[in-house]
């Protein structure tokens, strides 16, 4: 038993906007880290008393979630799965939040609602309830739900397979990108989504596609986005979780039209090669991406109808590795 | 004063569908003909007591209108603007039905909505109050508001510039086109945009591109769509009033987001090549076509925020004129 009431899990804890009528994300909530996780510059660590075994995290994550898929990216591509097991909520989001169900059912409990897993974390927990989670089946709580947070923790935190995709000579330089394309482009298609007039819509997308068009850019010069662009990196993690969204929910749905994804040239060829990156694929699910989207705002999209989306292929050949660098070797 | 309760003019009345959830549109109620104009082959002008004279009919439109935009296309291309004036109403449509505005005022009265057209032609009238309306100014009456009506009317009733888009030996091939691409086009994209449930919505998604694909295949070889393709015909106007509005307003609103127009070589080439004849761009008003969808249909687009569209440009080079055939020469 929780002790919130029906109304706080409404869809408005998602999709708030301010007196300008701009959406405005609200922080998340549990802060913690792992031991020997590293931050991003500036950040201290919150508390250390996590530490980094094998076998003891668990990971919820929603495969539509574009926070969630950057530590489920990590996690894959450094090759975790045996050290951080991961679960699924269902895609569709109603006004009692994220759920589970048969098909996505609670590997850890017989919990119904994703919010359980908060207020078993902390019985007066009456926050936003967003993925991803990472849960510590030790001391039966929240570490953390902070994707940026996650995934910095899951590449420095944890040996894996010795891929580094927050390596210490590019931290500076990666954390500047995140930060940079958060506003503009990971949230910024939020921000046209949600927005509650014109003006601010406006604004948002006008931000959007001037951040793309930069990114176009410099993509042209380079196969990623970081430093010399030969490595991949939790930038490249960050930028790809909204670029592979794009055509099928971002462009229609949130209405960022002016372009879509497969028009640029640069920007297409990446999200191509990163997805065709080993073991990127399987963290992507096109259906999840758009039954959640088309089908939890009923606030833009009452009919609740799942739009057909592009005929693009993220498998087909893409001219990338001209540029000097190479995909990580994942085992 | 007229005597319809404030509920009938809802939106309902637009955008009913039937028990499976598919866009249900109502029949046009006005169908007398002007003296001399050639019906489509199996129809019989309903009367022929509106002789064709210069100066006596009107023409309500709305400029973001595809059926209104057939009858202002054929207007323009057959140079009538002397014989048959034209006004518009305001582009976006609420509760009340198309209504009059300070910028777009009745100029035949001091009426402030459509509908009062309507009721002073029939008092008793209580269906849909739709554009095209073809205005008698002597006896004071609608003549016609169907649209394919209206198109073939204004071609074949009055002179003109001498320009024919039904000539003789085309017709059947025209009404067989025109008939064509109604359902799965024209009324196509509606039936995506109203559909009612998943299903109904997919199915109209298929007949559309289906159908797209189809005639992409055909103007690939030839300039127009009837007969040897060297004619600009009644065909090609009802063909171009819905591919004109497709990549702002029914890719992204109605979700027909498979494919843009301007994805498609010949039907990209082929919409340049028709906005850039004569008398056609003056017809077209993107601004009144977005205002109008996004801001209209609070059932799909709550928020009524105007999506920004994409970049393009109707009068970019095509290489249309590879085809035979040429442009009609208006005056």
């Amino acid at each position: 038993m929780n002790m919130l009431v029906e109304g706080e899990w409404r869809r408005d804890a998602y999709e708030s906007t301010n007196e300008d009528g701009e959406f405005d994300r609200q922080e998340t909530s549990f802060r913690d880290w792992l031991d020997g996780g590293v931050a991003a510059a500036g950040e201290d660590p919150k508390s250390t008393e996590f530490p980094a075994e094998g076998g003891r995290y668990h990971l919820y994550i929603c495969r539509a979630c574009p926070w969630a898929h950057r530590a489920a990216m990590v996690r894959q591509i450094r090759g975790l799965e045996d050290q951080i097991t991961v679960s699924l909520v269902q895609p569709e989001r109603y006004d009692e939040g994220w759920e589970f169900s048969d098909a996505h059912s609670d590997p850890l409990g017989d919990r119904e609602f994703l919010r359980e897993v908060y207020t078993d974390a902390d019985p007066d927990f009456t926050g936003r309830v967003t993925v991803p989670v990472l849960w510590d089946t030790q001391e039966n709580t929240i570490v953390n739900n902070e994707s940026s947070e996650i995934m910095r923790m899951l590449d420095t935190a944890f040996d894996g397979n010795g891929v580094s995709l927050y390596p210490e000579d590019l931290r500076e330089e990666i954390d500047r990108i995140v930060d940079a394309i958060y506003d503009p482009i990971n949230n910024g298609v939020y921000r046209a989504g949600f927005a509650g007039n014109q003006d601010a819509y406006e604004n948002a997308v006008d931000d959007l596609f001037d951040a793309l068009d930069h990114w176009e850019g410099v993509l042209s010069e380079q196969r990623y986005l970081a430093g010399d662009g030969e490595r991949l990196t939790l930038a490249d993690v960050a930028m790809f979780a909204t670029l592979v969204r794009f055509d099928h929910v971002y462009h229609t749905h949130f209405k960022c039209n002016r372009r879509a994804i497969h028009e640029y040239p640069n920007l297409w060829g990446y999200t191509k090669d990163l997805y065709q990156t080993p073991g990127i694929a399987e963290t992507v699910n096109v259906d999840h991406i758009t039954r959640h989207y088309y089908g939890s705002h009923a606030d833009i999209n009452p009919t609740r109808i799942v739009a057909v989306g592009p005929d693009i292929d993220f498998t087909e050949p893409h001219s990338r590795d001209e540029f000097r660098g190479e995909a990580p070797l994942v085992e």
